[in-house]
Parts: structure tokens; C-alpha cells; sequence
């Protein structure tokens, strides 16, 4: 079996190992990091858990550990203090303590929620991330940020806190739906706009390389990006070009209906179509991208103003003041951040036409 | 005005500043921190509220903040998540961003709720503590833990988050009771137990120091601890001296009708007696601890008995595997690290006669 392993030097330092069919050998990857461990929670969502979770907590038993699974129901409305909470009290009433861990067993949702009461249970235990989606194994899984969402924004709640290792098995991908594959493919069609032309190009060969070797380059370029700055002072930022407005979106549709990918694509093509227009990314760029986009299935357009818009975004994490930090394109490859303020991100969506365009 | 300055060395580096009065000029301290701040809010309990909060909110606002009040009902069972939730609302109501800042005005349940939001909001905003107690001005104003209870025990969520700034008034101590002003003697006896005889001896005679002197005392001892391991993992141990068992009688009496400061000193004597029976600790350490104790108004004694006390010390934050770590004295100012089962806990409080004891 072919393994890509990527070391990661942020928080205690950590591997990120990838190969179709490592989810069968997890015990023997995950047990000698946690020499003094006695128990382990593995947390997991309603659909992954059915799939997923009973060998793991088999072989996790096997090794001689008190395993437990505490499921919640799928989706990102689960995605709240009170999820949290009820993860806590199963904590609680498994005994774990300082020495031992949970696992993530899930898409982003999961990594997400494990990880922040992971980050917060006994002020910080440690944990394991297997990530079972397509955009949790290029993106979510790697990088240390948890979250939880509140009724007045998404991920408003969260801490820094990496994981102790990373497993990611690309053979799980094949029973996602075509869906969130797309969703997935959103942040690696990201990832390689802002800092690598040639995985762009490679994304658009009629036969693209297969998908592991792209996570593993997606997964490398990250692991880069938060080793050089873990709490997003700087380069971080670049990461969430797509996501202002991605994010403004998802809240205006009420946080269904649209995929946090499906709304970064349409907020990478609408920021860089506007951009483009204005002078600030290279001409030709936005076509690229859109093609792109579409040839994944991926949307490049949505109903919402440019006023609706940036009033949704008034709200996000990366406003500091009255200041937002925009990423565009110098062009597919490179990318930079742009400060704005909202009534700035507003003009500049107007010129695409808004609805329109 | 006579001020003492410290400076701690552990997140970014930050100063407690301790001077009578000082809180009337605490937006001059504050502002020069923050200088992109345009928003903070003042978080406050019921009691506190009514006495500090105005002049410290009409302060802020004539330097030119917008600033709000979250105030929630006084007393450690608003330790929740449920006011954790409630203060993440205010902040988002109040469009609080990653360049603005909280403050947290009053006792240690205060601070623990507000550094532990301020913490996981955004992922982590600044803080300053401003605390009103004499528990929370010698001892958790200091160090950066913050903390919310679970109804399966108290601190099991938190994290590790250094405040920018701690403003100690000691004039406010004023208005305190006789019981919290005992509350807080409890810890200042700990830290002069477990690493400072000199002080202990000041605190035992005829006439003790002012009371500013005593909090600079402790404060110095504290910061130099929490520089040295700041996430508790070696020599910040120490300070726990007391806490097993005082953490395990509050949870006995269901975290009402004895303080903290109450139960630690409990703890204190009870292990104390029982380590020196086993000649853990020098004769005549108990005896010293105990005048001390009884000459601070506070008790020695309580009914529960050593297997209660063990079971409740079960879930405690301390226990790693089956194994807790116990903070006993060689004598009075130093202090040692014994690493004990629960079995070999309740065995040892139990050679003291338990509730005879």
C-alpha cells in the first residue's frame, strides 16, 4: 500500500498520513502516540458512524483501550454548544482524563465539534483526526481550527488546537455523494488559485492525476501555510479567499440549501470576476476559474445582492474594526490580501452586476 | 499613589499592576493596549455590577470606546455553559471583532466565565481582568486559567488563556465579607505553604502587613510559577496544594454552603495531618498550618469521610489514568509532588480518623 506521510510543525508537531485502506490499520498508527492512554471516545456523526465507526472501535478495543462512541445527528445544524455540551457529559461519564484522547471520526462538522471540546475539555486533550470527506481531508482536518456555530454566525466560537495525527483514507471518498465530492473539490480548486498554478493546471488535464496524490498536495500546501503562521496573523489569511463572501452566503441561505464549498466557489467567481473588473486580478483569470468551477460541478453564481451580501458579512471573523480582509488574485497561483471596508466589498460587487451577473 | 508593578512572561507577556485607587484610572491603563480597539464589553456579576461597572463603562466611553455591560446573576452556579452562551450573544450583538477586547470585572467566577469566552470567541479576543475578590486578586486573576463547571464537576471545560492586562484595587476589598475576605486568605496561606516561609511567618504575626504587600507577595509567587510551566506540567502542580480534596468536599456539599477557599483549606489540614502521620511531612507542620488557618477564620475540619472524599477526588481534572497527583508539604514553604492512586489517597485521609479527624 502506497502512504504519503506529511509532517506538520505546528502545535506539538504532527503527521498527517495518507493511503487507500489506512483506516484498517488506524489502531497501530494511532496507539503509540498515547503510551499512558486507558480510554478513547470516538466521535462521530449518524451516517459516518454506520460505516465507519464499528471496526474502529473493535481495533481501538483490541489494542487493550476502554473505547466509547458518542454519535450526533449529521449535518451542520448540529454544529452548537449544545452538541458541545451533550460531548462533554459523554466525556464526563467515560472518565476520560489528561492522558487520554478522542478521535474524529467524520467530515468537517465532526472534526470541527471534536476538535473545539477537545481544545476545551480539562482545558485541552488530545486528539485524532479521520477525516471522512472530501473537503475535511483536504482542508478541515489539517491546521488545528475548531469551531462551533452560533445562531449569529458560523464558527463565531472555536480555538486553535492541532491534532496529534491525521489519518486520511481516500477509499472512504467512494461512498460520498456526488454533492459533497463537489464540495470537496471547491477548497482543493482554492487551494491551488492562491498558491499553486501547476495543481491548477493538472486539475484541468482531461485526465486529471488521481485523488490522493491531489490531497496529498493540497494537504502540503496547508501543512506550509500554518506551519509559517498557525493563528492567522499573516499568510493564513490566504486560505479563505472565497470565504467572505462563501460565508455571507451560507448565512443567507439560512445555512441549508448550500454547501460550504458550492458557496466558496461562488465566492471565489464573484470576488474575482468583481476584482478582475476593477483592475485589481489579471484579465483572463475569472474565465479560468468559472471553467474550472463548472467542470467540477461547481456553481459560479448566485441570487444575493451585492448589498445583502456585505451586510451578511458585516459579522465575519475577519473583520477587525470596520475593516475586512479580502484575499484575491493577482492571478491563478498567486493571491494577496486586500483590506476593505464593507461599503468597499459592496462597490466592488455592484460592478459584476450583483443578481445579474 | 504607591503602585506595584509585575510582569509575567507567559502568552504575550503581560503587567498586573496592584495600587489603592488604581481602579479609578483604569481606562488610562487599558486604552494605550488597544489601540485599534473600538469596541469592548465589561462583564460583571449582580453584586459587582452595582458598585464598579458605571464609573468603569463611563470611563471607557469618554475615551472614545463603544462600550457594553453583560451582567449575570452572582454566584458559582452561573458557572455555565449556558451564561458562556449567553455572554457569546452579547459579544456578537455587540459586533465585538478580533481587535477589540473584554474586561472582566469582579470575582474568580467572573473571571474564569470571561477569559474562558474570550478564549473561544473568534477563536480567541483579548481580555483584561479586573478582579474584585481577594481570591481572585491573589490567586486566579493570575495565570490565565479559565474555567466553566459541568453537573459532573466544577472546571472540567476550559482552556489556557493569558489576560493583556490585571488592574488589582485593593480599596475594593472594602466592601467584601468577612467570609470571602477568608475565602481569599485560604489561597494566600496555600502559596505561602507551598513556597515561601517567610511569608507564612509575616502572615502569623501580631501584627500581619498590609494587605496590598501580602497580594504583591502572592502575586510575584504565582507569576514566577505560571512562567516556569504555564500549562501546568511540572511545577504549576504545586499550586493545586489543598485543591484534591477541597475540590472534592465542594463537590460534596454540591458546590454550596462552603467556599472554595473554605474547602481548600480543609484540604490543606486534612491532607496535611494525614501526610505527616505517615511521615510524608515534617512534624509540627500541621500544628503551624492549623493556627494559621483558625487565626484567618478558617476551618480545619469537615464530616465527610475519607472513601467520600476519594470517590468525589475520582473525576478530578488532576487524575490522570488511576493516578492523581497530590501536592503534600516537606514543611511549611516547600512543597513536593505525590503521584498516588485513589485507594492510597482514601487509605491515607483515613489514618486520620476521618470525620473524627
Amino acid at each position: 500500500m502506497m502512504e504519503s506521510k506529511i509532517s506538520v510543525h505546528a502545535g506539538r508537531g504532527y503527521d498527517i498520513l495518507i493511503g487507500r485502506g489506512i483506516r484498517h490499520s488506524a489502531a497501530e498508527h494511532i496507539l503509540p502516540l498515547f503510551p499512558k492512554a486507558e480510554r478513547v471516545c470516538v466521535v462521530s456523526d449518524s451516517n459516518v458512524s454506520l460505516l465507519y465507526a464499528g471496526a474502529l472501535l473493535d481495533a481501538l478495543r483490541r489494542a487493550g483501550l476502554n473505547a466509547s462512541l458518542f454519535v450526533f445527528p449529521a449535518g451542520e445544524q448540529s454544529k452548537t454548544l449544545a452538541t458541545v455540551g451533550q460531548m462533554y457529559a459523554h466525556f464526563a461519564a467515560h472518565r476520560l482524563t489528561r492522558t487520554d484522547f478522542v478521535i474524529a471520526l467524520g467530515g468537517g462538522v465532526t472534526g470541527d465539534l471534536c476538535g473545539f471540546a477537545a481544545a476545551t475539555y480539562l482545558r485541552g486533550i488530545d486528539f485524532v483526526q479521520i477525516p471522512t470527506s472530501l473537503l475535511a481531508q483536504v482542508d478541515s482536518s489539517v491546521g488545528g481550527k475548531t469551531g462551533v456555530d452560533l445562531p449569529e454566525g458560523k464558527n463565531l466560537v472555536g480555538a486553535f488546537w492541532q491534532p496529534r495525527l491525521v489519518l486520511i483514507d481516500p477509499d472512504v471518498l467512494q461512498t460520498l455523494s456526488p454533492l459533497f465530492y463537489a464540495d470537496g473539490m471547491a477548497e482543493i480548486i482554492k487551494t491551488a488559485c492562491i498558491k499553486d498554478a501547476a495543481l491548477f493546471d493538472r486539475l484541468n488535464r482531461e485526465t486529471p492525476p488521481p485523488i490522493e496524490e491531489t490531497i496529498a498536495d493540497c494537504v502540503a500546501i496547508k501543512a506550509g501555510v500554518v506551519e509559517r503562521d498557525e493563528r492567522e496573523a499573516g499568510e493564513r489569511t490566504l486560505l479563505n479567499f472565497g470565504h467572505t463572501v462563501g460565508h455571507a452566503l451560507e448565512k443567507l441561505h439560512g445555512y441549508c440549501g448550500l454547501t460550504h464549498g458550492h458557496a466558496v466557489a461562488v465566492g471565489m467567481a464573484k470576488l474575482t470576476a468583481a476584482a478582475e473588473q476593477s483592475g485589481l486580478t489579471e484579465p483572463g483569470c475569472t474565465r479560468q476559474l468559472k471553467l474550472c468551477l463548472t467542470r467540477y460541478f461547481l456553481p459560479c453564481t448566485d441570487p444575493a445582492s451585492a448589498a445583502e451580501i456585505a451586510a451578511a458579512a458585516a459579522g465575519d471573523k475577519k473583520t477587525t474594526g470596520s475593516t475586512i480582509k479580502l484575499v484575491l488574485l493577482h492571478r491563478i497561483g498567486e493571491s494577496y490580501v486586500y483590506p476593505a471596508t464593507l461599503t468597499a466589498l459592496e462597490q466592488l460587487l455592484a460592478k459584476t452586476g450583483g443578481a445579474q451577473e
